[in-house]
């Protein structure tokens, strides 16, 4: 690396931080069951212990994503769930809240025809709303399992209307400091119709909602073939791009370690952003997140591999000679303009990653260091022991 | 049929008007090669010959789409081209300009880089909505060949911007009468990236060229599994639903006959409008165009079969018992509502047809009777022997 | 229907029968989420009781696949099973192992890399074989979740060998009545690659495995615009189609009655076999089962519908006119060839099913039948009861 | 790198060769258009001049795959092509018949329905056997374009057992030396079924056909999140796979240069190769090839950045430790495993092409030197006069 790309590069790593998700250290699976793991985290304590062992490590993981529904109890004041969050060297990151394990939510949330029931999944988010408030969090992160299964089951227009009435009576309690970010996803657990399936539906609720209102794309949650930095380019050209659940898939929301199946289509992203930063002058501010479900991988390297792959993507996208490619693209030279994209692609880039993790005392290889610190062996054994003081039986089996 | 349910049939019967185009009554192929017709259309007045008769036997094919450069030579008359098609018994519809085929757009129409093309390709549009005009149309109807194949090629947002600039150029042209529809395609001939990628971009573009312009619908420019009913409905509670062109496809833009290969998609799609009218008391303007390609059956008898398929699908989707389905989505009855939609599918609307078509003077079997007319038979032989005088090679072969 | 017609759709109904699966009956659910019914079957004798209501007002669906893990306690005596299955009006169809749930089974189990594991589930399914003989059942049923979730966790060649050997394993303890279907899978609960993913490996395998093994088609697991009946009609030639799970999809592996989203892919399915029969002058052995798993259509009444739309597709393909498809074909006359399929797929067999199930004492209208037999309020009121008594709690939420 | 990994690298492209195509130096376009390009290739003296362009400056494509009925006049000596091949620096590779460009093959060629037509399919894949005995080519590679386009249209069993006797028909033709490849496609030109439509079909019909006939891979003919990778492990393990014909795409068949759109995809599939060579022993006979198709980059120069993407592709391939990687597998050390493939994919390997093509006197830039070189300036100088010559009118128009 020529000294001008090594800046390039440690520019790209001070400037860039990734969410970890609380979920991601919990036991998870497929419908078809779940692998357990003892060091897998019980309580909101754990996860926010094995997030603070990721950023150890890391250096780029500041802030975890909380699940309403899981992670806070009745009564829990959040403030105190922020300072425990401190203690493990992280902060409460975007409030996620839960809108589809009630049972009351079979046939929707906001979507529901029932209007108690939408008036539940609303109050649910001003709870929600409130605890990012209270803990200091930017985000509240919308996700919505609405939608239906069969032809005929329901009015796609009036479950749209519901939407957009509570999209709207949400952004009401936003504070100016708050975003929503609302996440949209053509299939699962709705087969037939999602209420929001795809990019032009969020933006379309966030556009009425109101101004703090935008799109957050899930790298998983895509029709196969669909061109993503397009969306992201588009999204970011409206100002309507709010943030990312990164992960990877083959075939449907596989859920994966990003860039596990397909790195360049994650640089292709990161490109995009890098490239709209230089034609404006100045960063977007967006919300890097992970959504990630990890049945075999255990969940902190997976957590840690997936957020080493998301730097070094995004430190490669930021290496792309800008000039070179305009000039390229000028001429319609399509090789030259792809080859600009490839080279930097491929660019070897750990002499950067060396001395800005040593700028920055971090362990020169945070997986191989995680593992050597014991950290997962001691959880296992300590989780073990309190899951069986607690009486919780890992398991539960077929869904 | 009940009376009720023959009285239902019988007014979506009078209801319904779906055009035909001109270039599918001439011979088109795939990449790979074009299987010859002797029937093929030559030139316009045999297209308005063909969509004469397709009108004569169906009667509800009044109007035939055009395409500028393929039907109308510089100096022409398009009153002249109006007068004709009403020799023929339709009227000109949809103005297609053409924006792909000269070699200038090899890099693009609206999107290209070089203003030159891009003042070429709106000076195009000029005279396709001056034509339009002129010849008493009411919609112009845009579809881009524009994208890019390599990622790095072009710069998505700086052809956005040209797209956005060019179309609101042209919406500043239309008359109080012409509707300017928008198209979104997914891939080809473009294999990265396409300009104007799915109904949400469309949507975008429109929104920002004014209040004439509108989406249109191509049921094969979608992504596998896309629930294309629902952005139907989403698009008409926005009023932002132009038309459709029909076909239908099993993996890409395979462009056959509607229907085909799916039928009950194209059901589902009427259905959401007659729901949509239903609600609302009117029946939405929409354009109903027909785009299809045929390269193995014989062009009218499969324009014949489209027509057909796509008023008894209408026709059935017309017979669903809206309070019924209604009933059963408040109770959140799925079998129930799943039922209603399927019986208004299979049932047998034969006897509607029967005495629609004679109230109307109509062949009872607009397949048949066409056939019996001897009108392939003369075609064949009239176009042949003008094109050996004409000097006329049909093939071209491998593209 | 013409007395022709007419007949032949009562023999098609006379010959036609459809198993239930007893895990359709239990709660069931994506991996967000199951939602809870009352009616949900406990254990196995409600199992089969609910098949046999199924039964009771179909009259086609004689036998109930059953899960040996789910449905069968150690020291169960299978006749005792047999024996119950009678007293509801059922006997036991396929017998199907579970070689996923079982923590063992987290790298694999026929394809996993410890011979402990494989030796386990190999012993498993030799306990299923012989339930099976034990039973008087055709079919072992062989279904596998392996497969890997990442580029370079497994070796994909080693794992084919371990299939190899295991299911030549199986092979040799069948009886000469048992046959053994395997079925494929491209994707899920594997991600990145499935160890039997399409009907080519499921093919090559059971070729390997010996002539009483045959492939086992679930019209859920294919890709998107993948043409299934192309596979039926390649297995029916090559004598390797076992048998079928039966539902229906818009996206990934939904799990949707069948019929619900595209009945023209069903009909064309049975299509292929009629077609296939009148050729060979006699109808293939298959399996027909279903595999559904409905998490919010009542159960019963889903299996109903499913069953009922079976029939009719089934039917409807029997009334093709294999003389005039031929004629058809012979001509390449394809606008008729097709129309000959469309004709028959929309034909009312109303009349044809009334007859039938009049002459067989079958209710006229099944589902209605069921729904004021009070089967399924009864079910639910005893089962709840007995769910408090047994200290069950429906749930376990999130996986 | 390492001495150790520079050696594998170099021994990886000392055996490493892919064959260019003909017609890949021709003008095509999609079935929208072609844009031309004035260096295209007119005849095929100009395609093997640019076949031994691209090999001069690569090093690694001494053979040039041709097209019967494109390259070869009726009376063409074979020899004397075979000549004309040497002298521009490369030989004859596989020889492709033609079997879709005729208007006889609107219905299918092997598989058509009129034995006459199956007679001249077979004819001219005679025809092409004994052209490659002439020149000395070992692959007779045969793709078609049959299928059907529409429900009921053609008999899929009937026009499969017309498929295997042709196909064993052509077997018995070639000499010991030769191999016949056998491609398939899952769609395009023909959209309701292709004949040959999957990998399991082209085995299939491999198998009857004969010993020295292989299955052909195009990376292009899969459907969306297929796993190319795995098709080729079984294949190879089947002693089965015969070549590829390599491509990218994003949606369907778009005949893009080989890793522009997944680069990861097709370094795994060389992983694949090297490591089932690993395990043998022994590297497999393959056939690589390339099979593209360029509307907007300059042919040469496309046909150069694949050969170079594959030959880099190829070598980090050979770098994946498979000691280190078959110790994890064993340990299901999932995260580990897959590094491991990472590490390779993103191994610097500039250094073993500089030391490689210097110790073969290859340019160093094989971009640089052929823009340097002026070739195409002056093949576009002297193709345009000579079209001009000879009367050629590049174009033709929309298909």
């Amino acid at each position: 690396m020529t000294p001008k790309l090594l800046r390039r590069a440690r520019e790209a790593l001070d400037s860039f931080a990734i969410e970890t998700p609380s979920w991601g250290f919990a036991d998870t699976g497929t419908r078809f069951g779940k692998f357990f793991q003892d060091a897998a985290a019980i309580d909101l304590n754990d996860k926010l212990a094995d997030a603070g062992e990721v950023n150890r490590v890391t250096g780029c993981c500041p802030t975890v994503a909380v699940h309403v529904l899981w992670d806070f109890k009745a009564g829990d004041d959040p403030k105190r769930v922020a300072k425990l969050a401190r203690q493990h060297g992280v902060q409460i990151g975007a409030i996620n809240p839960n809108l589809f394990q009630d049972q009351c939510y079979k046939w929707g949330s906001f979507g529901h025809n029932d209007p108690a029931v939408r008036e539940h999944a609303l109050q649910h988010c001003y709870d929600s709303i409130a605890i990012g408030q209270a803990v200091g969090s930017e985000y509240v992160s919308l996700w919505f399992a609405d939608g239906t299964n069969y032809p005929g089951q329901g009015s796609i227009r009036e479950r749209k209307a519901y939407f957009t009435a509570a999209l709207q009576a949400c952004h009401e309690k936003l504070s100016a400091k708050q975003t929503m970010l609302v996440e949209y996803k053509p299939f699962e657990p709705a087969f037939y119709h999602t209420d929001i399936a795809d990019w032009g539906m969020s933006y379309l609720l966030c556009k009425k909602a109101g101004p703090r209102s935008k799109v957050l794309v899930d790298t998983g949650h895509h029709y196969s073939a669909q061109n993503i930095e397009q969306i992201v380019a588009w999204l970011l050209d409206e100002d309507m791009l709010g943030g990312f659940h990164f992960n990877d898939r083959r075939y449907a929301d596989d859920d994966l370690t990003l860039g596990s199946i397909d790195p360049y289509q994650a640089f292709r992203i990161f490109h995009e952003i890098h490239f709209f930063a230089a034609d404006r002058g100045r960063m977007p501010k967006i919300a890097y997140m992970i959504d990630q479900s990890h049945n075999e991988k255990p969940k902190i390297e997976a957590t840690i591999q997936t957020v080493l792959m998301a730097q070094e993507l995004y430190v490669k996208a930021a290496l792309v000679d800008h000039a070179a490619l305009r000039k390229a693209q000028a001429k319609n030279n399509v090789v030259d303009a792809e080859l600009e994209l490839k080279k930097a692609f491929f660019t070897d880039v750990a002499p950067a990653f060396a001395a800005w993790r040593k700028a920055n005392k971090l362990p020169a290889d945070p997986l191989a260091d995680h593992r050597k610190s014991g950290y997962e062996r001691q959880a296992a054994t300590e989780r073990k022991r309190r899951r069986q003081e607690l009486g919780i039986v890992q398991g539960g089996g077929y869904a």
